[in-house]
């Protein structure tokens, strides 16, 4: 596995797809089997969770994915508050301090590159949970997961994301996650003021995928292979005006399920929904963000941890 | 056992007498067994706690219990500030994301319905560990079980309740609570601001409890079986003057002990207390609430997670 | 075992040198133990860990340590916040709750002298992890078992101490450590505001350790067995001003090391480090701070768990 396997998971730059479907496998593998089988895999591994930054799914999924292993973790909901960080220590320093007493550290942070700097200072392996409006390769592999699962197959898919997609650290992953297989197509729904930057969308296209803007969700084409929905992020907003304004220009609701979603299109979204999805949706089969995306997202980070770790 | 137990454990209403015993003896099961042998009965299952208020004793007692039955937690201590709910999260959202990745969900919520909203939401077990001035099923157990441990029966007692008894959910609980037992009669001690209100009084007479308001401590009867004293709750009050002049009111103390208390008169409370019960009864043989009291909580936990989660 | 040890360990005021060799062995054993035998020490013991004060190392030492010999943990790291300590529980009552549900309790409290008030009251082991400007006993234990882990010994030792000699705790600790072996020489380096008191150095002389004061770098004798260098504690200034005019006066930096240290000096702190040591030293093979004093952390405190729980 190792020659496979950075040890550091903070982008997805390093993930080829054959590795990302051995992922996959080892989700599928992991998912099939009993409580307590698993509870060997990670026995007398320890993993610190730092948590700059408020989660419920990460957090609590990199947990459960931890100790349904068998392992066991430190956690920091907060450690701006309740740890050495409040008497001005670096995150480098933070970084060495835990690696001297976990076996790998996975880390959320509000700050862009910060995972990067702790992963390049410590030998443990060092896990990006999200850093900003950065990376969040987990949620990346746990969508495409999702997708995989449903279409078996990451190629020559039609997609279409929506919402925020300037501050959706999940679009700025999934789309770089996309970009490693063949012919994506991806439709991009948003208001103007929360489009897609030019840098981005130039970075997307030279890497092969196919990107056109909608301004209107009557422009929807007909049998996406997924819908992936957004909130506005409230937190990136220096202004609460513009996010009042802003926050709920797309909703997804049963009308537009009906009028635009195919049948075998999958209705996604990061979770939490502020609005942007009806709970009209929520009973729809195709509605998957309450359920098996959710669970998927357990299932990849047992699959990570267990080939980060149990080497 | 699952056709005696409802999944949920949101309100005491759906436990009958003989379940009530049934779980008294798990609970004297488990507290003779060797902490090791312990450890298998829960052994990868994975709870969530998560307490929106604080708490000490129920929270740790809680997880003491699922840790000491070999399960694990995902603990959230203050959900508000720490997971999506600062994002503006519904509870409903947030009680689907947990059920798909832990195996029971205990919650403790300042909002009375909160807990059976989730329970409602969700196919996991919800257990209420206290939901503002609503109910908090678990501590009645624990106080019924300690009475019967030292009275063996749970019928024909003459018990006094003093304190809080409009805002304390510890003595809502233990009412509705003994109501389901025959011929108790409680004598309740409260200033007149804090009485309980006419229509509990009405309901739990209607259950066929006997109520007996007297308003001052002279008015104990003798031989009482228990003395369930609270605390004034704070949290509950607009006003703070309101409640400094209530808080002391009355007080239990050796002088009163000696006067009124019975040989086998158990003198109980649910903590915290601040100052409602003068140190120099701590020692006294009937004081239970420093010791027995506070471990049968821990059991009576222990016990109904088993008999939830280890079908 | 227990005819060594207190059940207790809030002081190093009862720790003979025998007692403390003791611990060092067990540590070395426990170092080179497998992690999966490890599980099996503390298997079904149960820890509350109560942080009333931001903490890292200590707190995250402490829980791997637990975690590591498969024992379990509770943890509160804002009990003040989180408990009911809000609701004005004393510390007392906190202690004898949680004795009902835990083996041992181990506390960081801003105030000298709690961790010896609970350990009073009940009757599980209550560990002391730092107690305001009073005692940190562990750290000490720490600090001693690297500095004998290279010179083999800790008697006649010539060491060095600066930074902020009179709020900083571990100096307290070290040097009523030291102050139990022979002819220990200790020079201390200080800016004048922050000397250790004339009481302090009165006990730690009549005690038999040789204290020599000195002002500036240049006067740092040769050949010290170690330096141990110290942050100067913001939160322990009612004046930020005064703090900020002091907090850097003397620095460890390549070019001291280069002047002033020996060979076979140690460079030690007990970290978090807010700028009195530069990076630049830290690639220097005498220095210890960022892994071995760290790691020792984890071990001595798996060594006094294992010693104190597994009777």
């Amino acid at each position: 596995m190792s020659n496979l396997f950075q040890n550091d998971l903070y982008t997805l730059d390093s993930l080829k797809p054959s590795l990302i479907y051995l992922i996959f496998k080892q989700a599928e593998s992991l998912r099939k089997s009993s409580p307590t089988s698993l509870l060997k895999i990670l026995r007398g591994k320890l993993a610190a969770l730092l948590f700059y930054e408020p989660s419920s799914r990460t957090f609590s999924s990199f947990s459960s994915a931890m100790k349904r292993l068998g392992g066991q973790t430190i956690e920091y909901q907060n450690p701006l508050q309740t740890s050495s960080a409040v008497k001005g220590e670096t995150i480098e320093d933070s970084a060495i301090v835990f690696s001297n007493y976990v076996d790998a550290i996975i880390v959320r942070h509000p700050e862009t590159g910060t995972v990067k700097r702790m992963a390049d200072i410590v030998s443990i392996p060092v896990i990006n949970a999200g850093d900003g409006i950065g990376e969040h390769p987990t949620q990346a592999l746990l969508d495409l997961y999702t997708i995989w699962r449903k279409h078996k197959s990451l190629d020559n898919l039609k997609g279409l994301m929506a919402g925020d997609l300037k501050n959706g650290r999940t679009i700025h992953s999934l789309l770089k996650g996309l970009s490693k297989f063949k012919s994506n197509t991806v439709y991009l729904l948003s208001p103007k003021e929360l489009k897609l930057s030019e840098k981005d969308k130039k970075e997307y296209r030279d890497q092969g995928v196919t990107l056109i803007e909608i301004t209107s969700s009557s422009e929807i084409p007909a049998d996406c292979h997924y819908w992936y929905w957004t909130r506005v992020q409230k937190e990136r907003f220096d202004d609460v005006k513009e996010y009042e304004k802003l926050k709920l220009r797309f909703i997804l609701n049963k009308k537009l399920v009906n009028e635009k979603a195919g049948e075998k299109t999958l209705l996604m979204h990061p979770l939490p929904r502020v609005g942007e999805i009806a709970v009209d949706v929520d009973s729809d089969p195709r509605a998957t963000y309450l359920d098996e995306q959710l669970k998927n997202g357990m299932y990849i980070r047992m699959a990570l941890l267990k080939m980060i770790l149990s080497k």
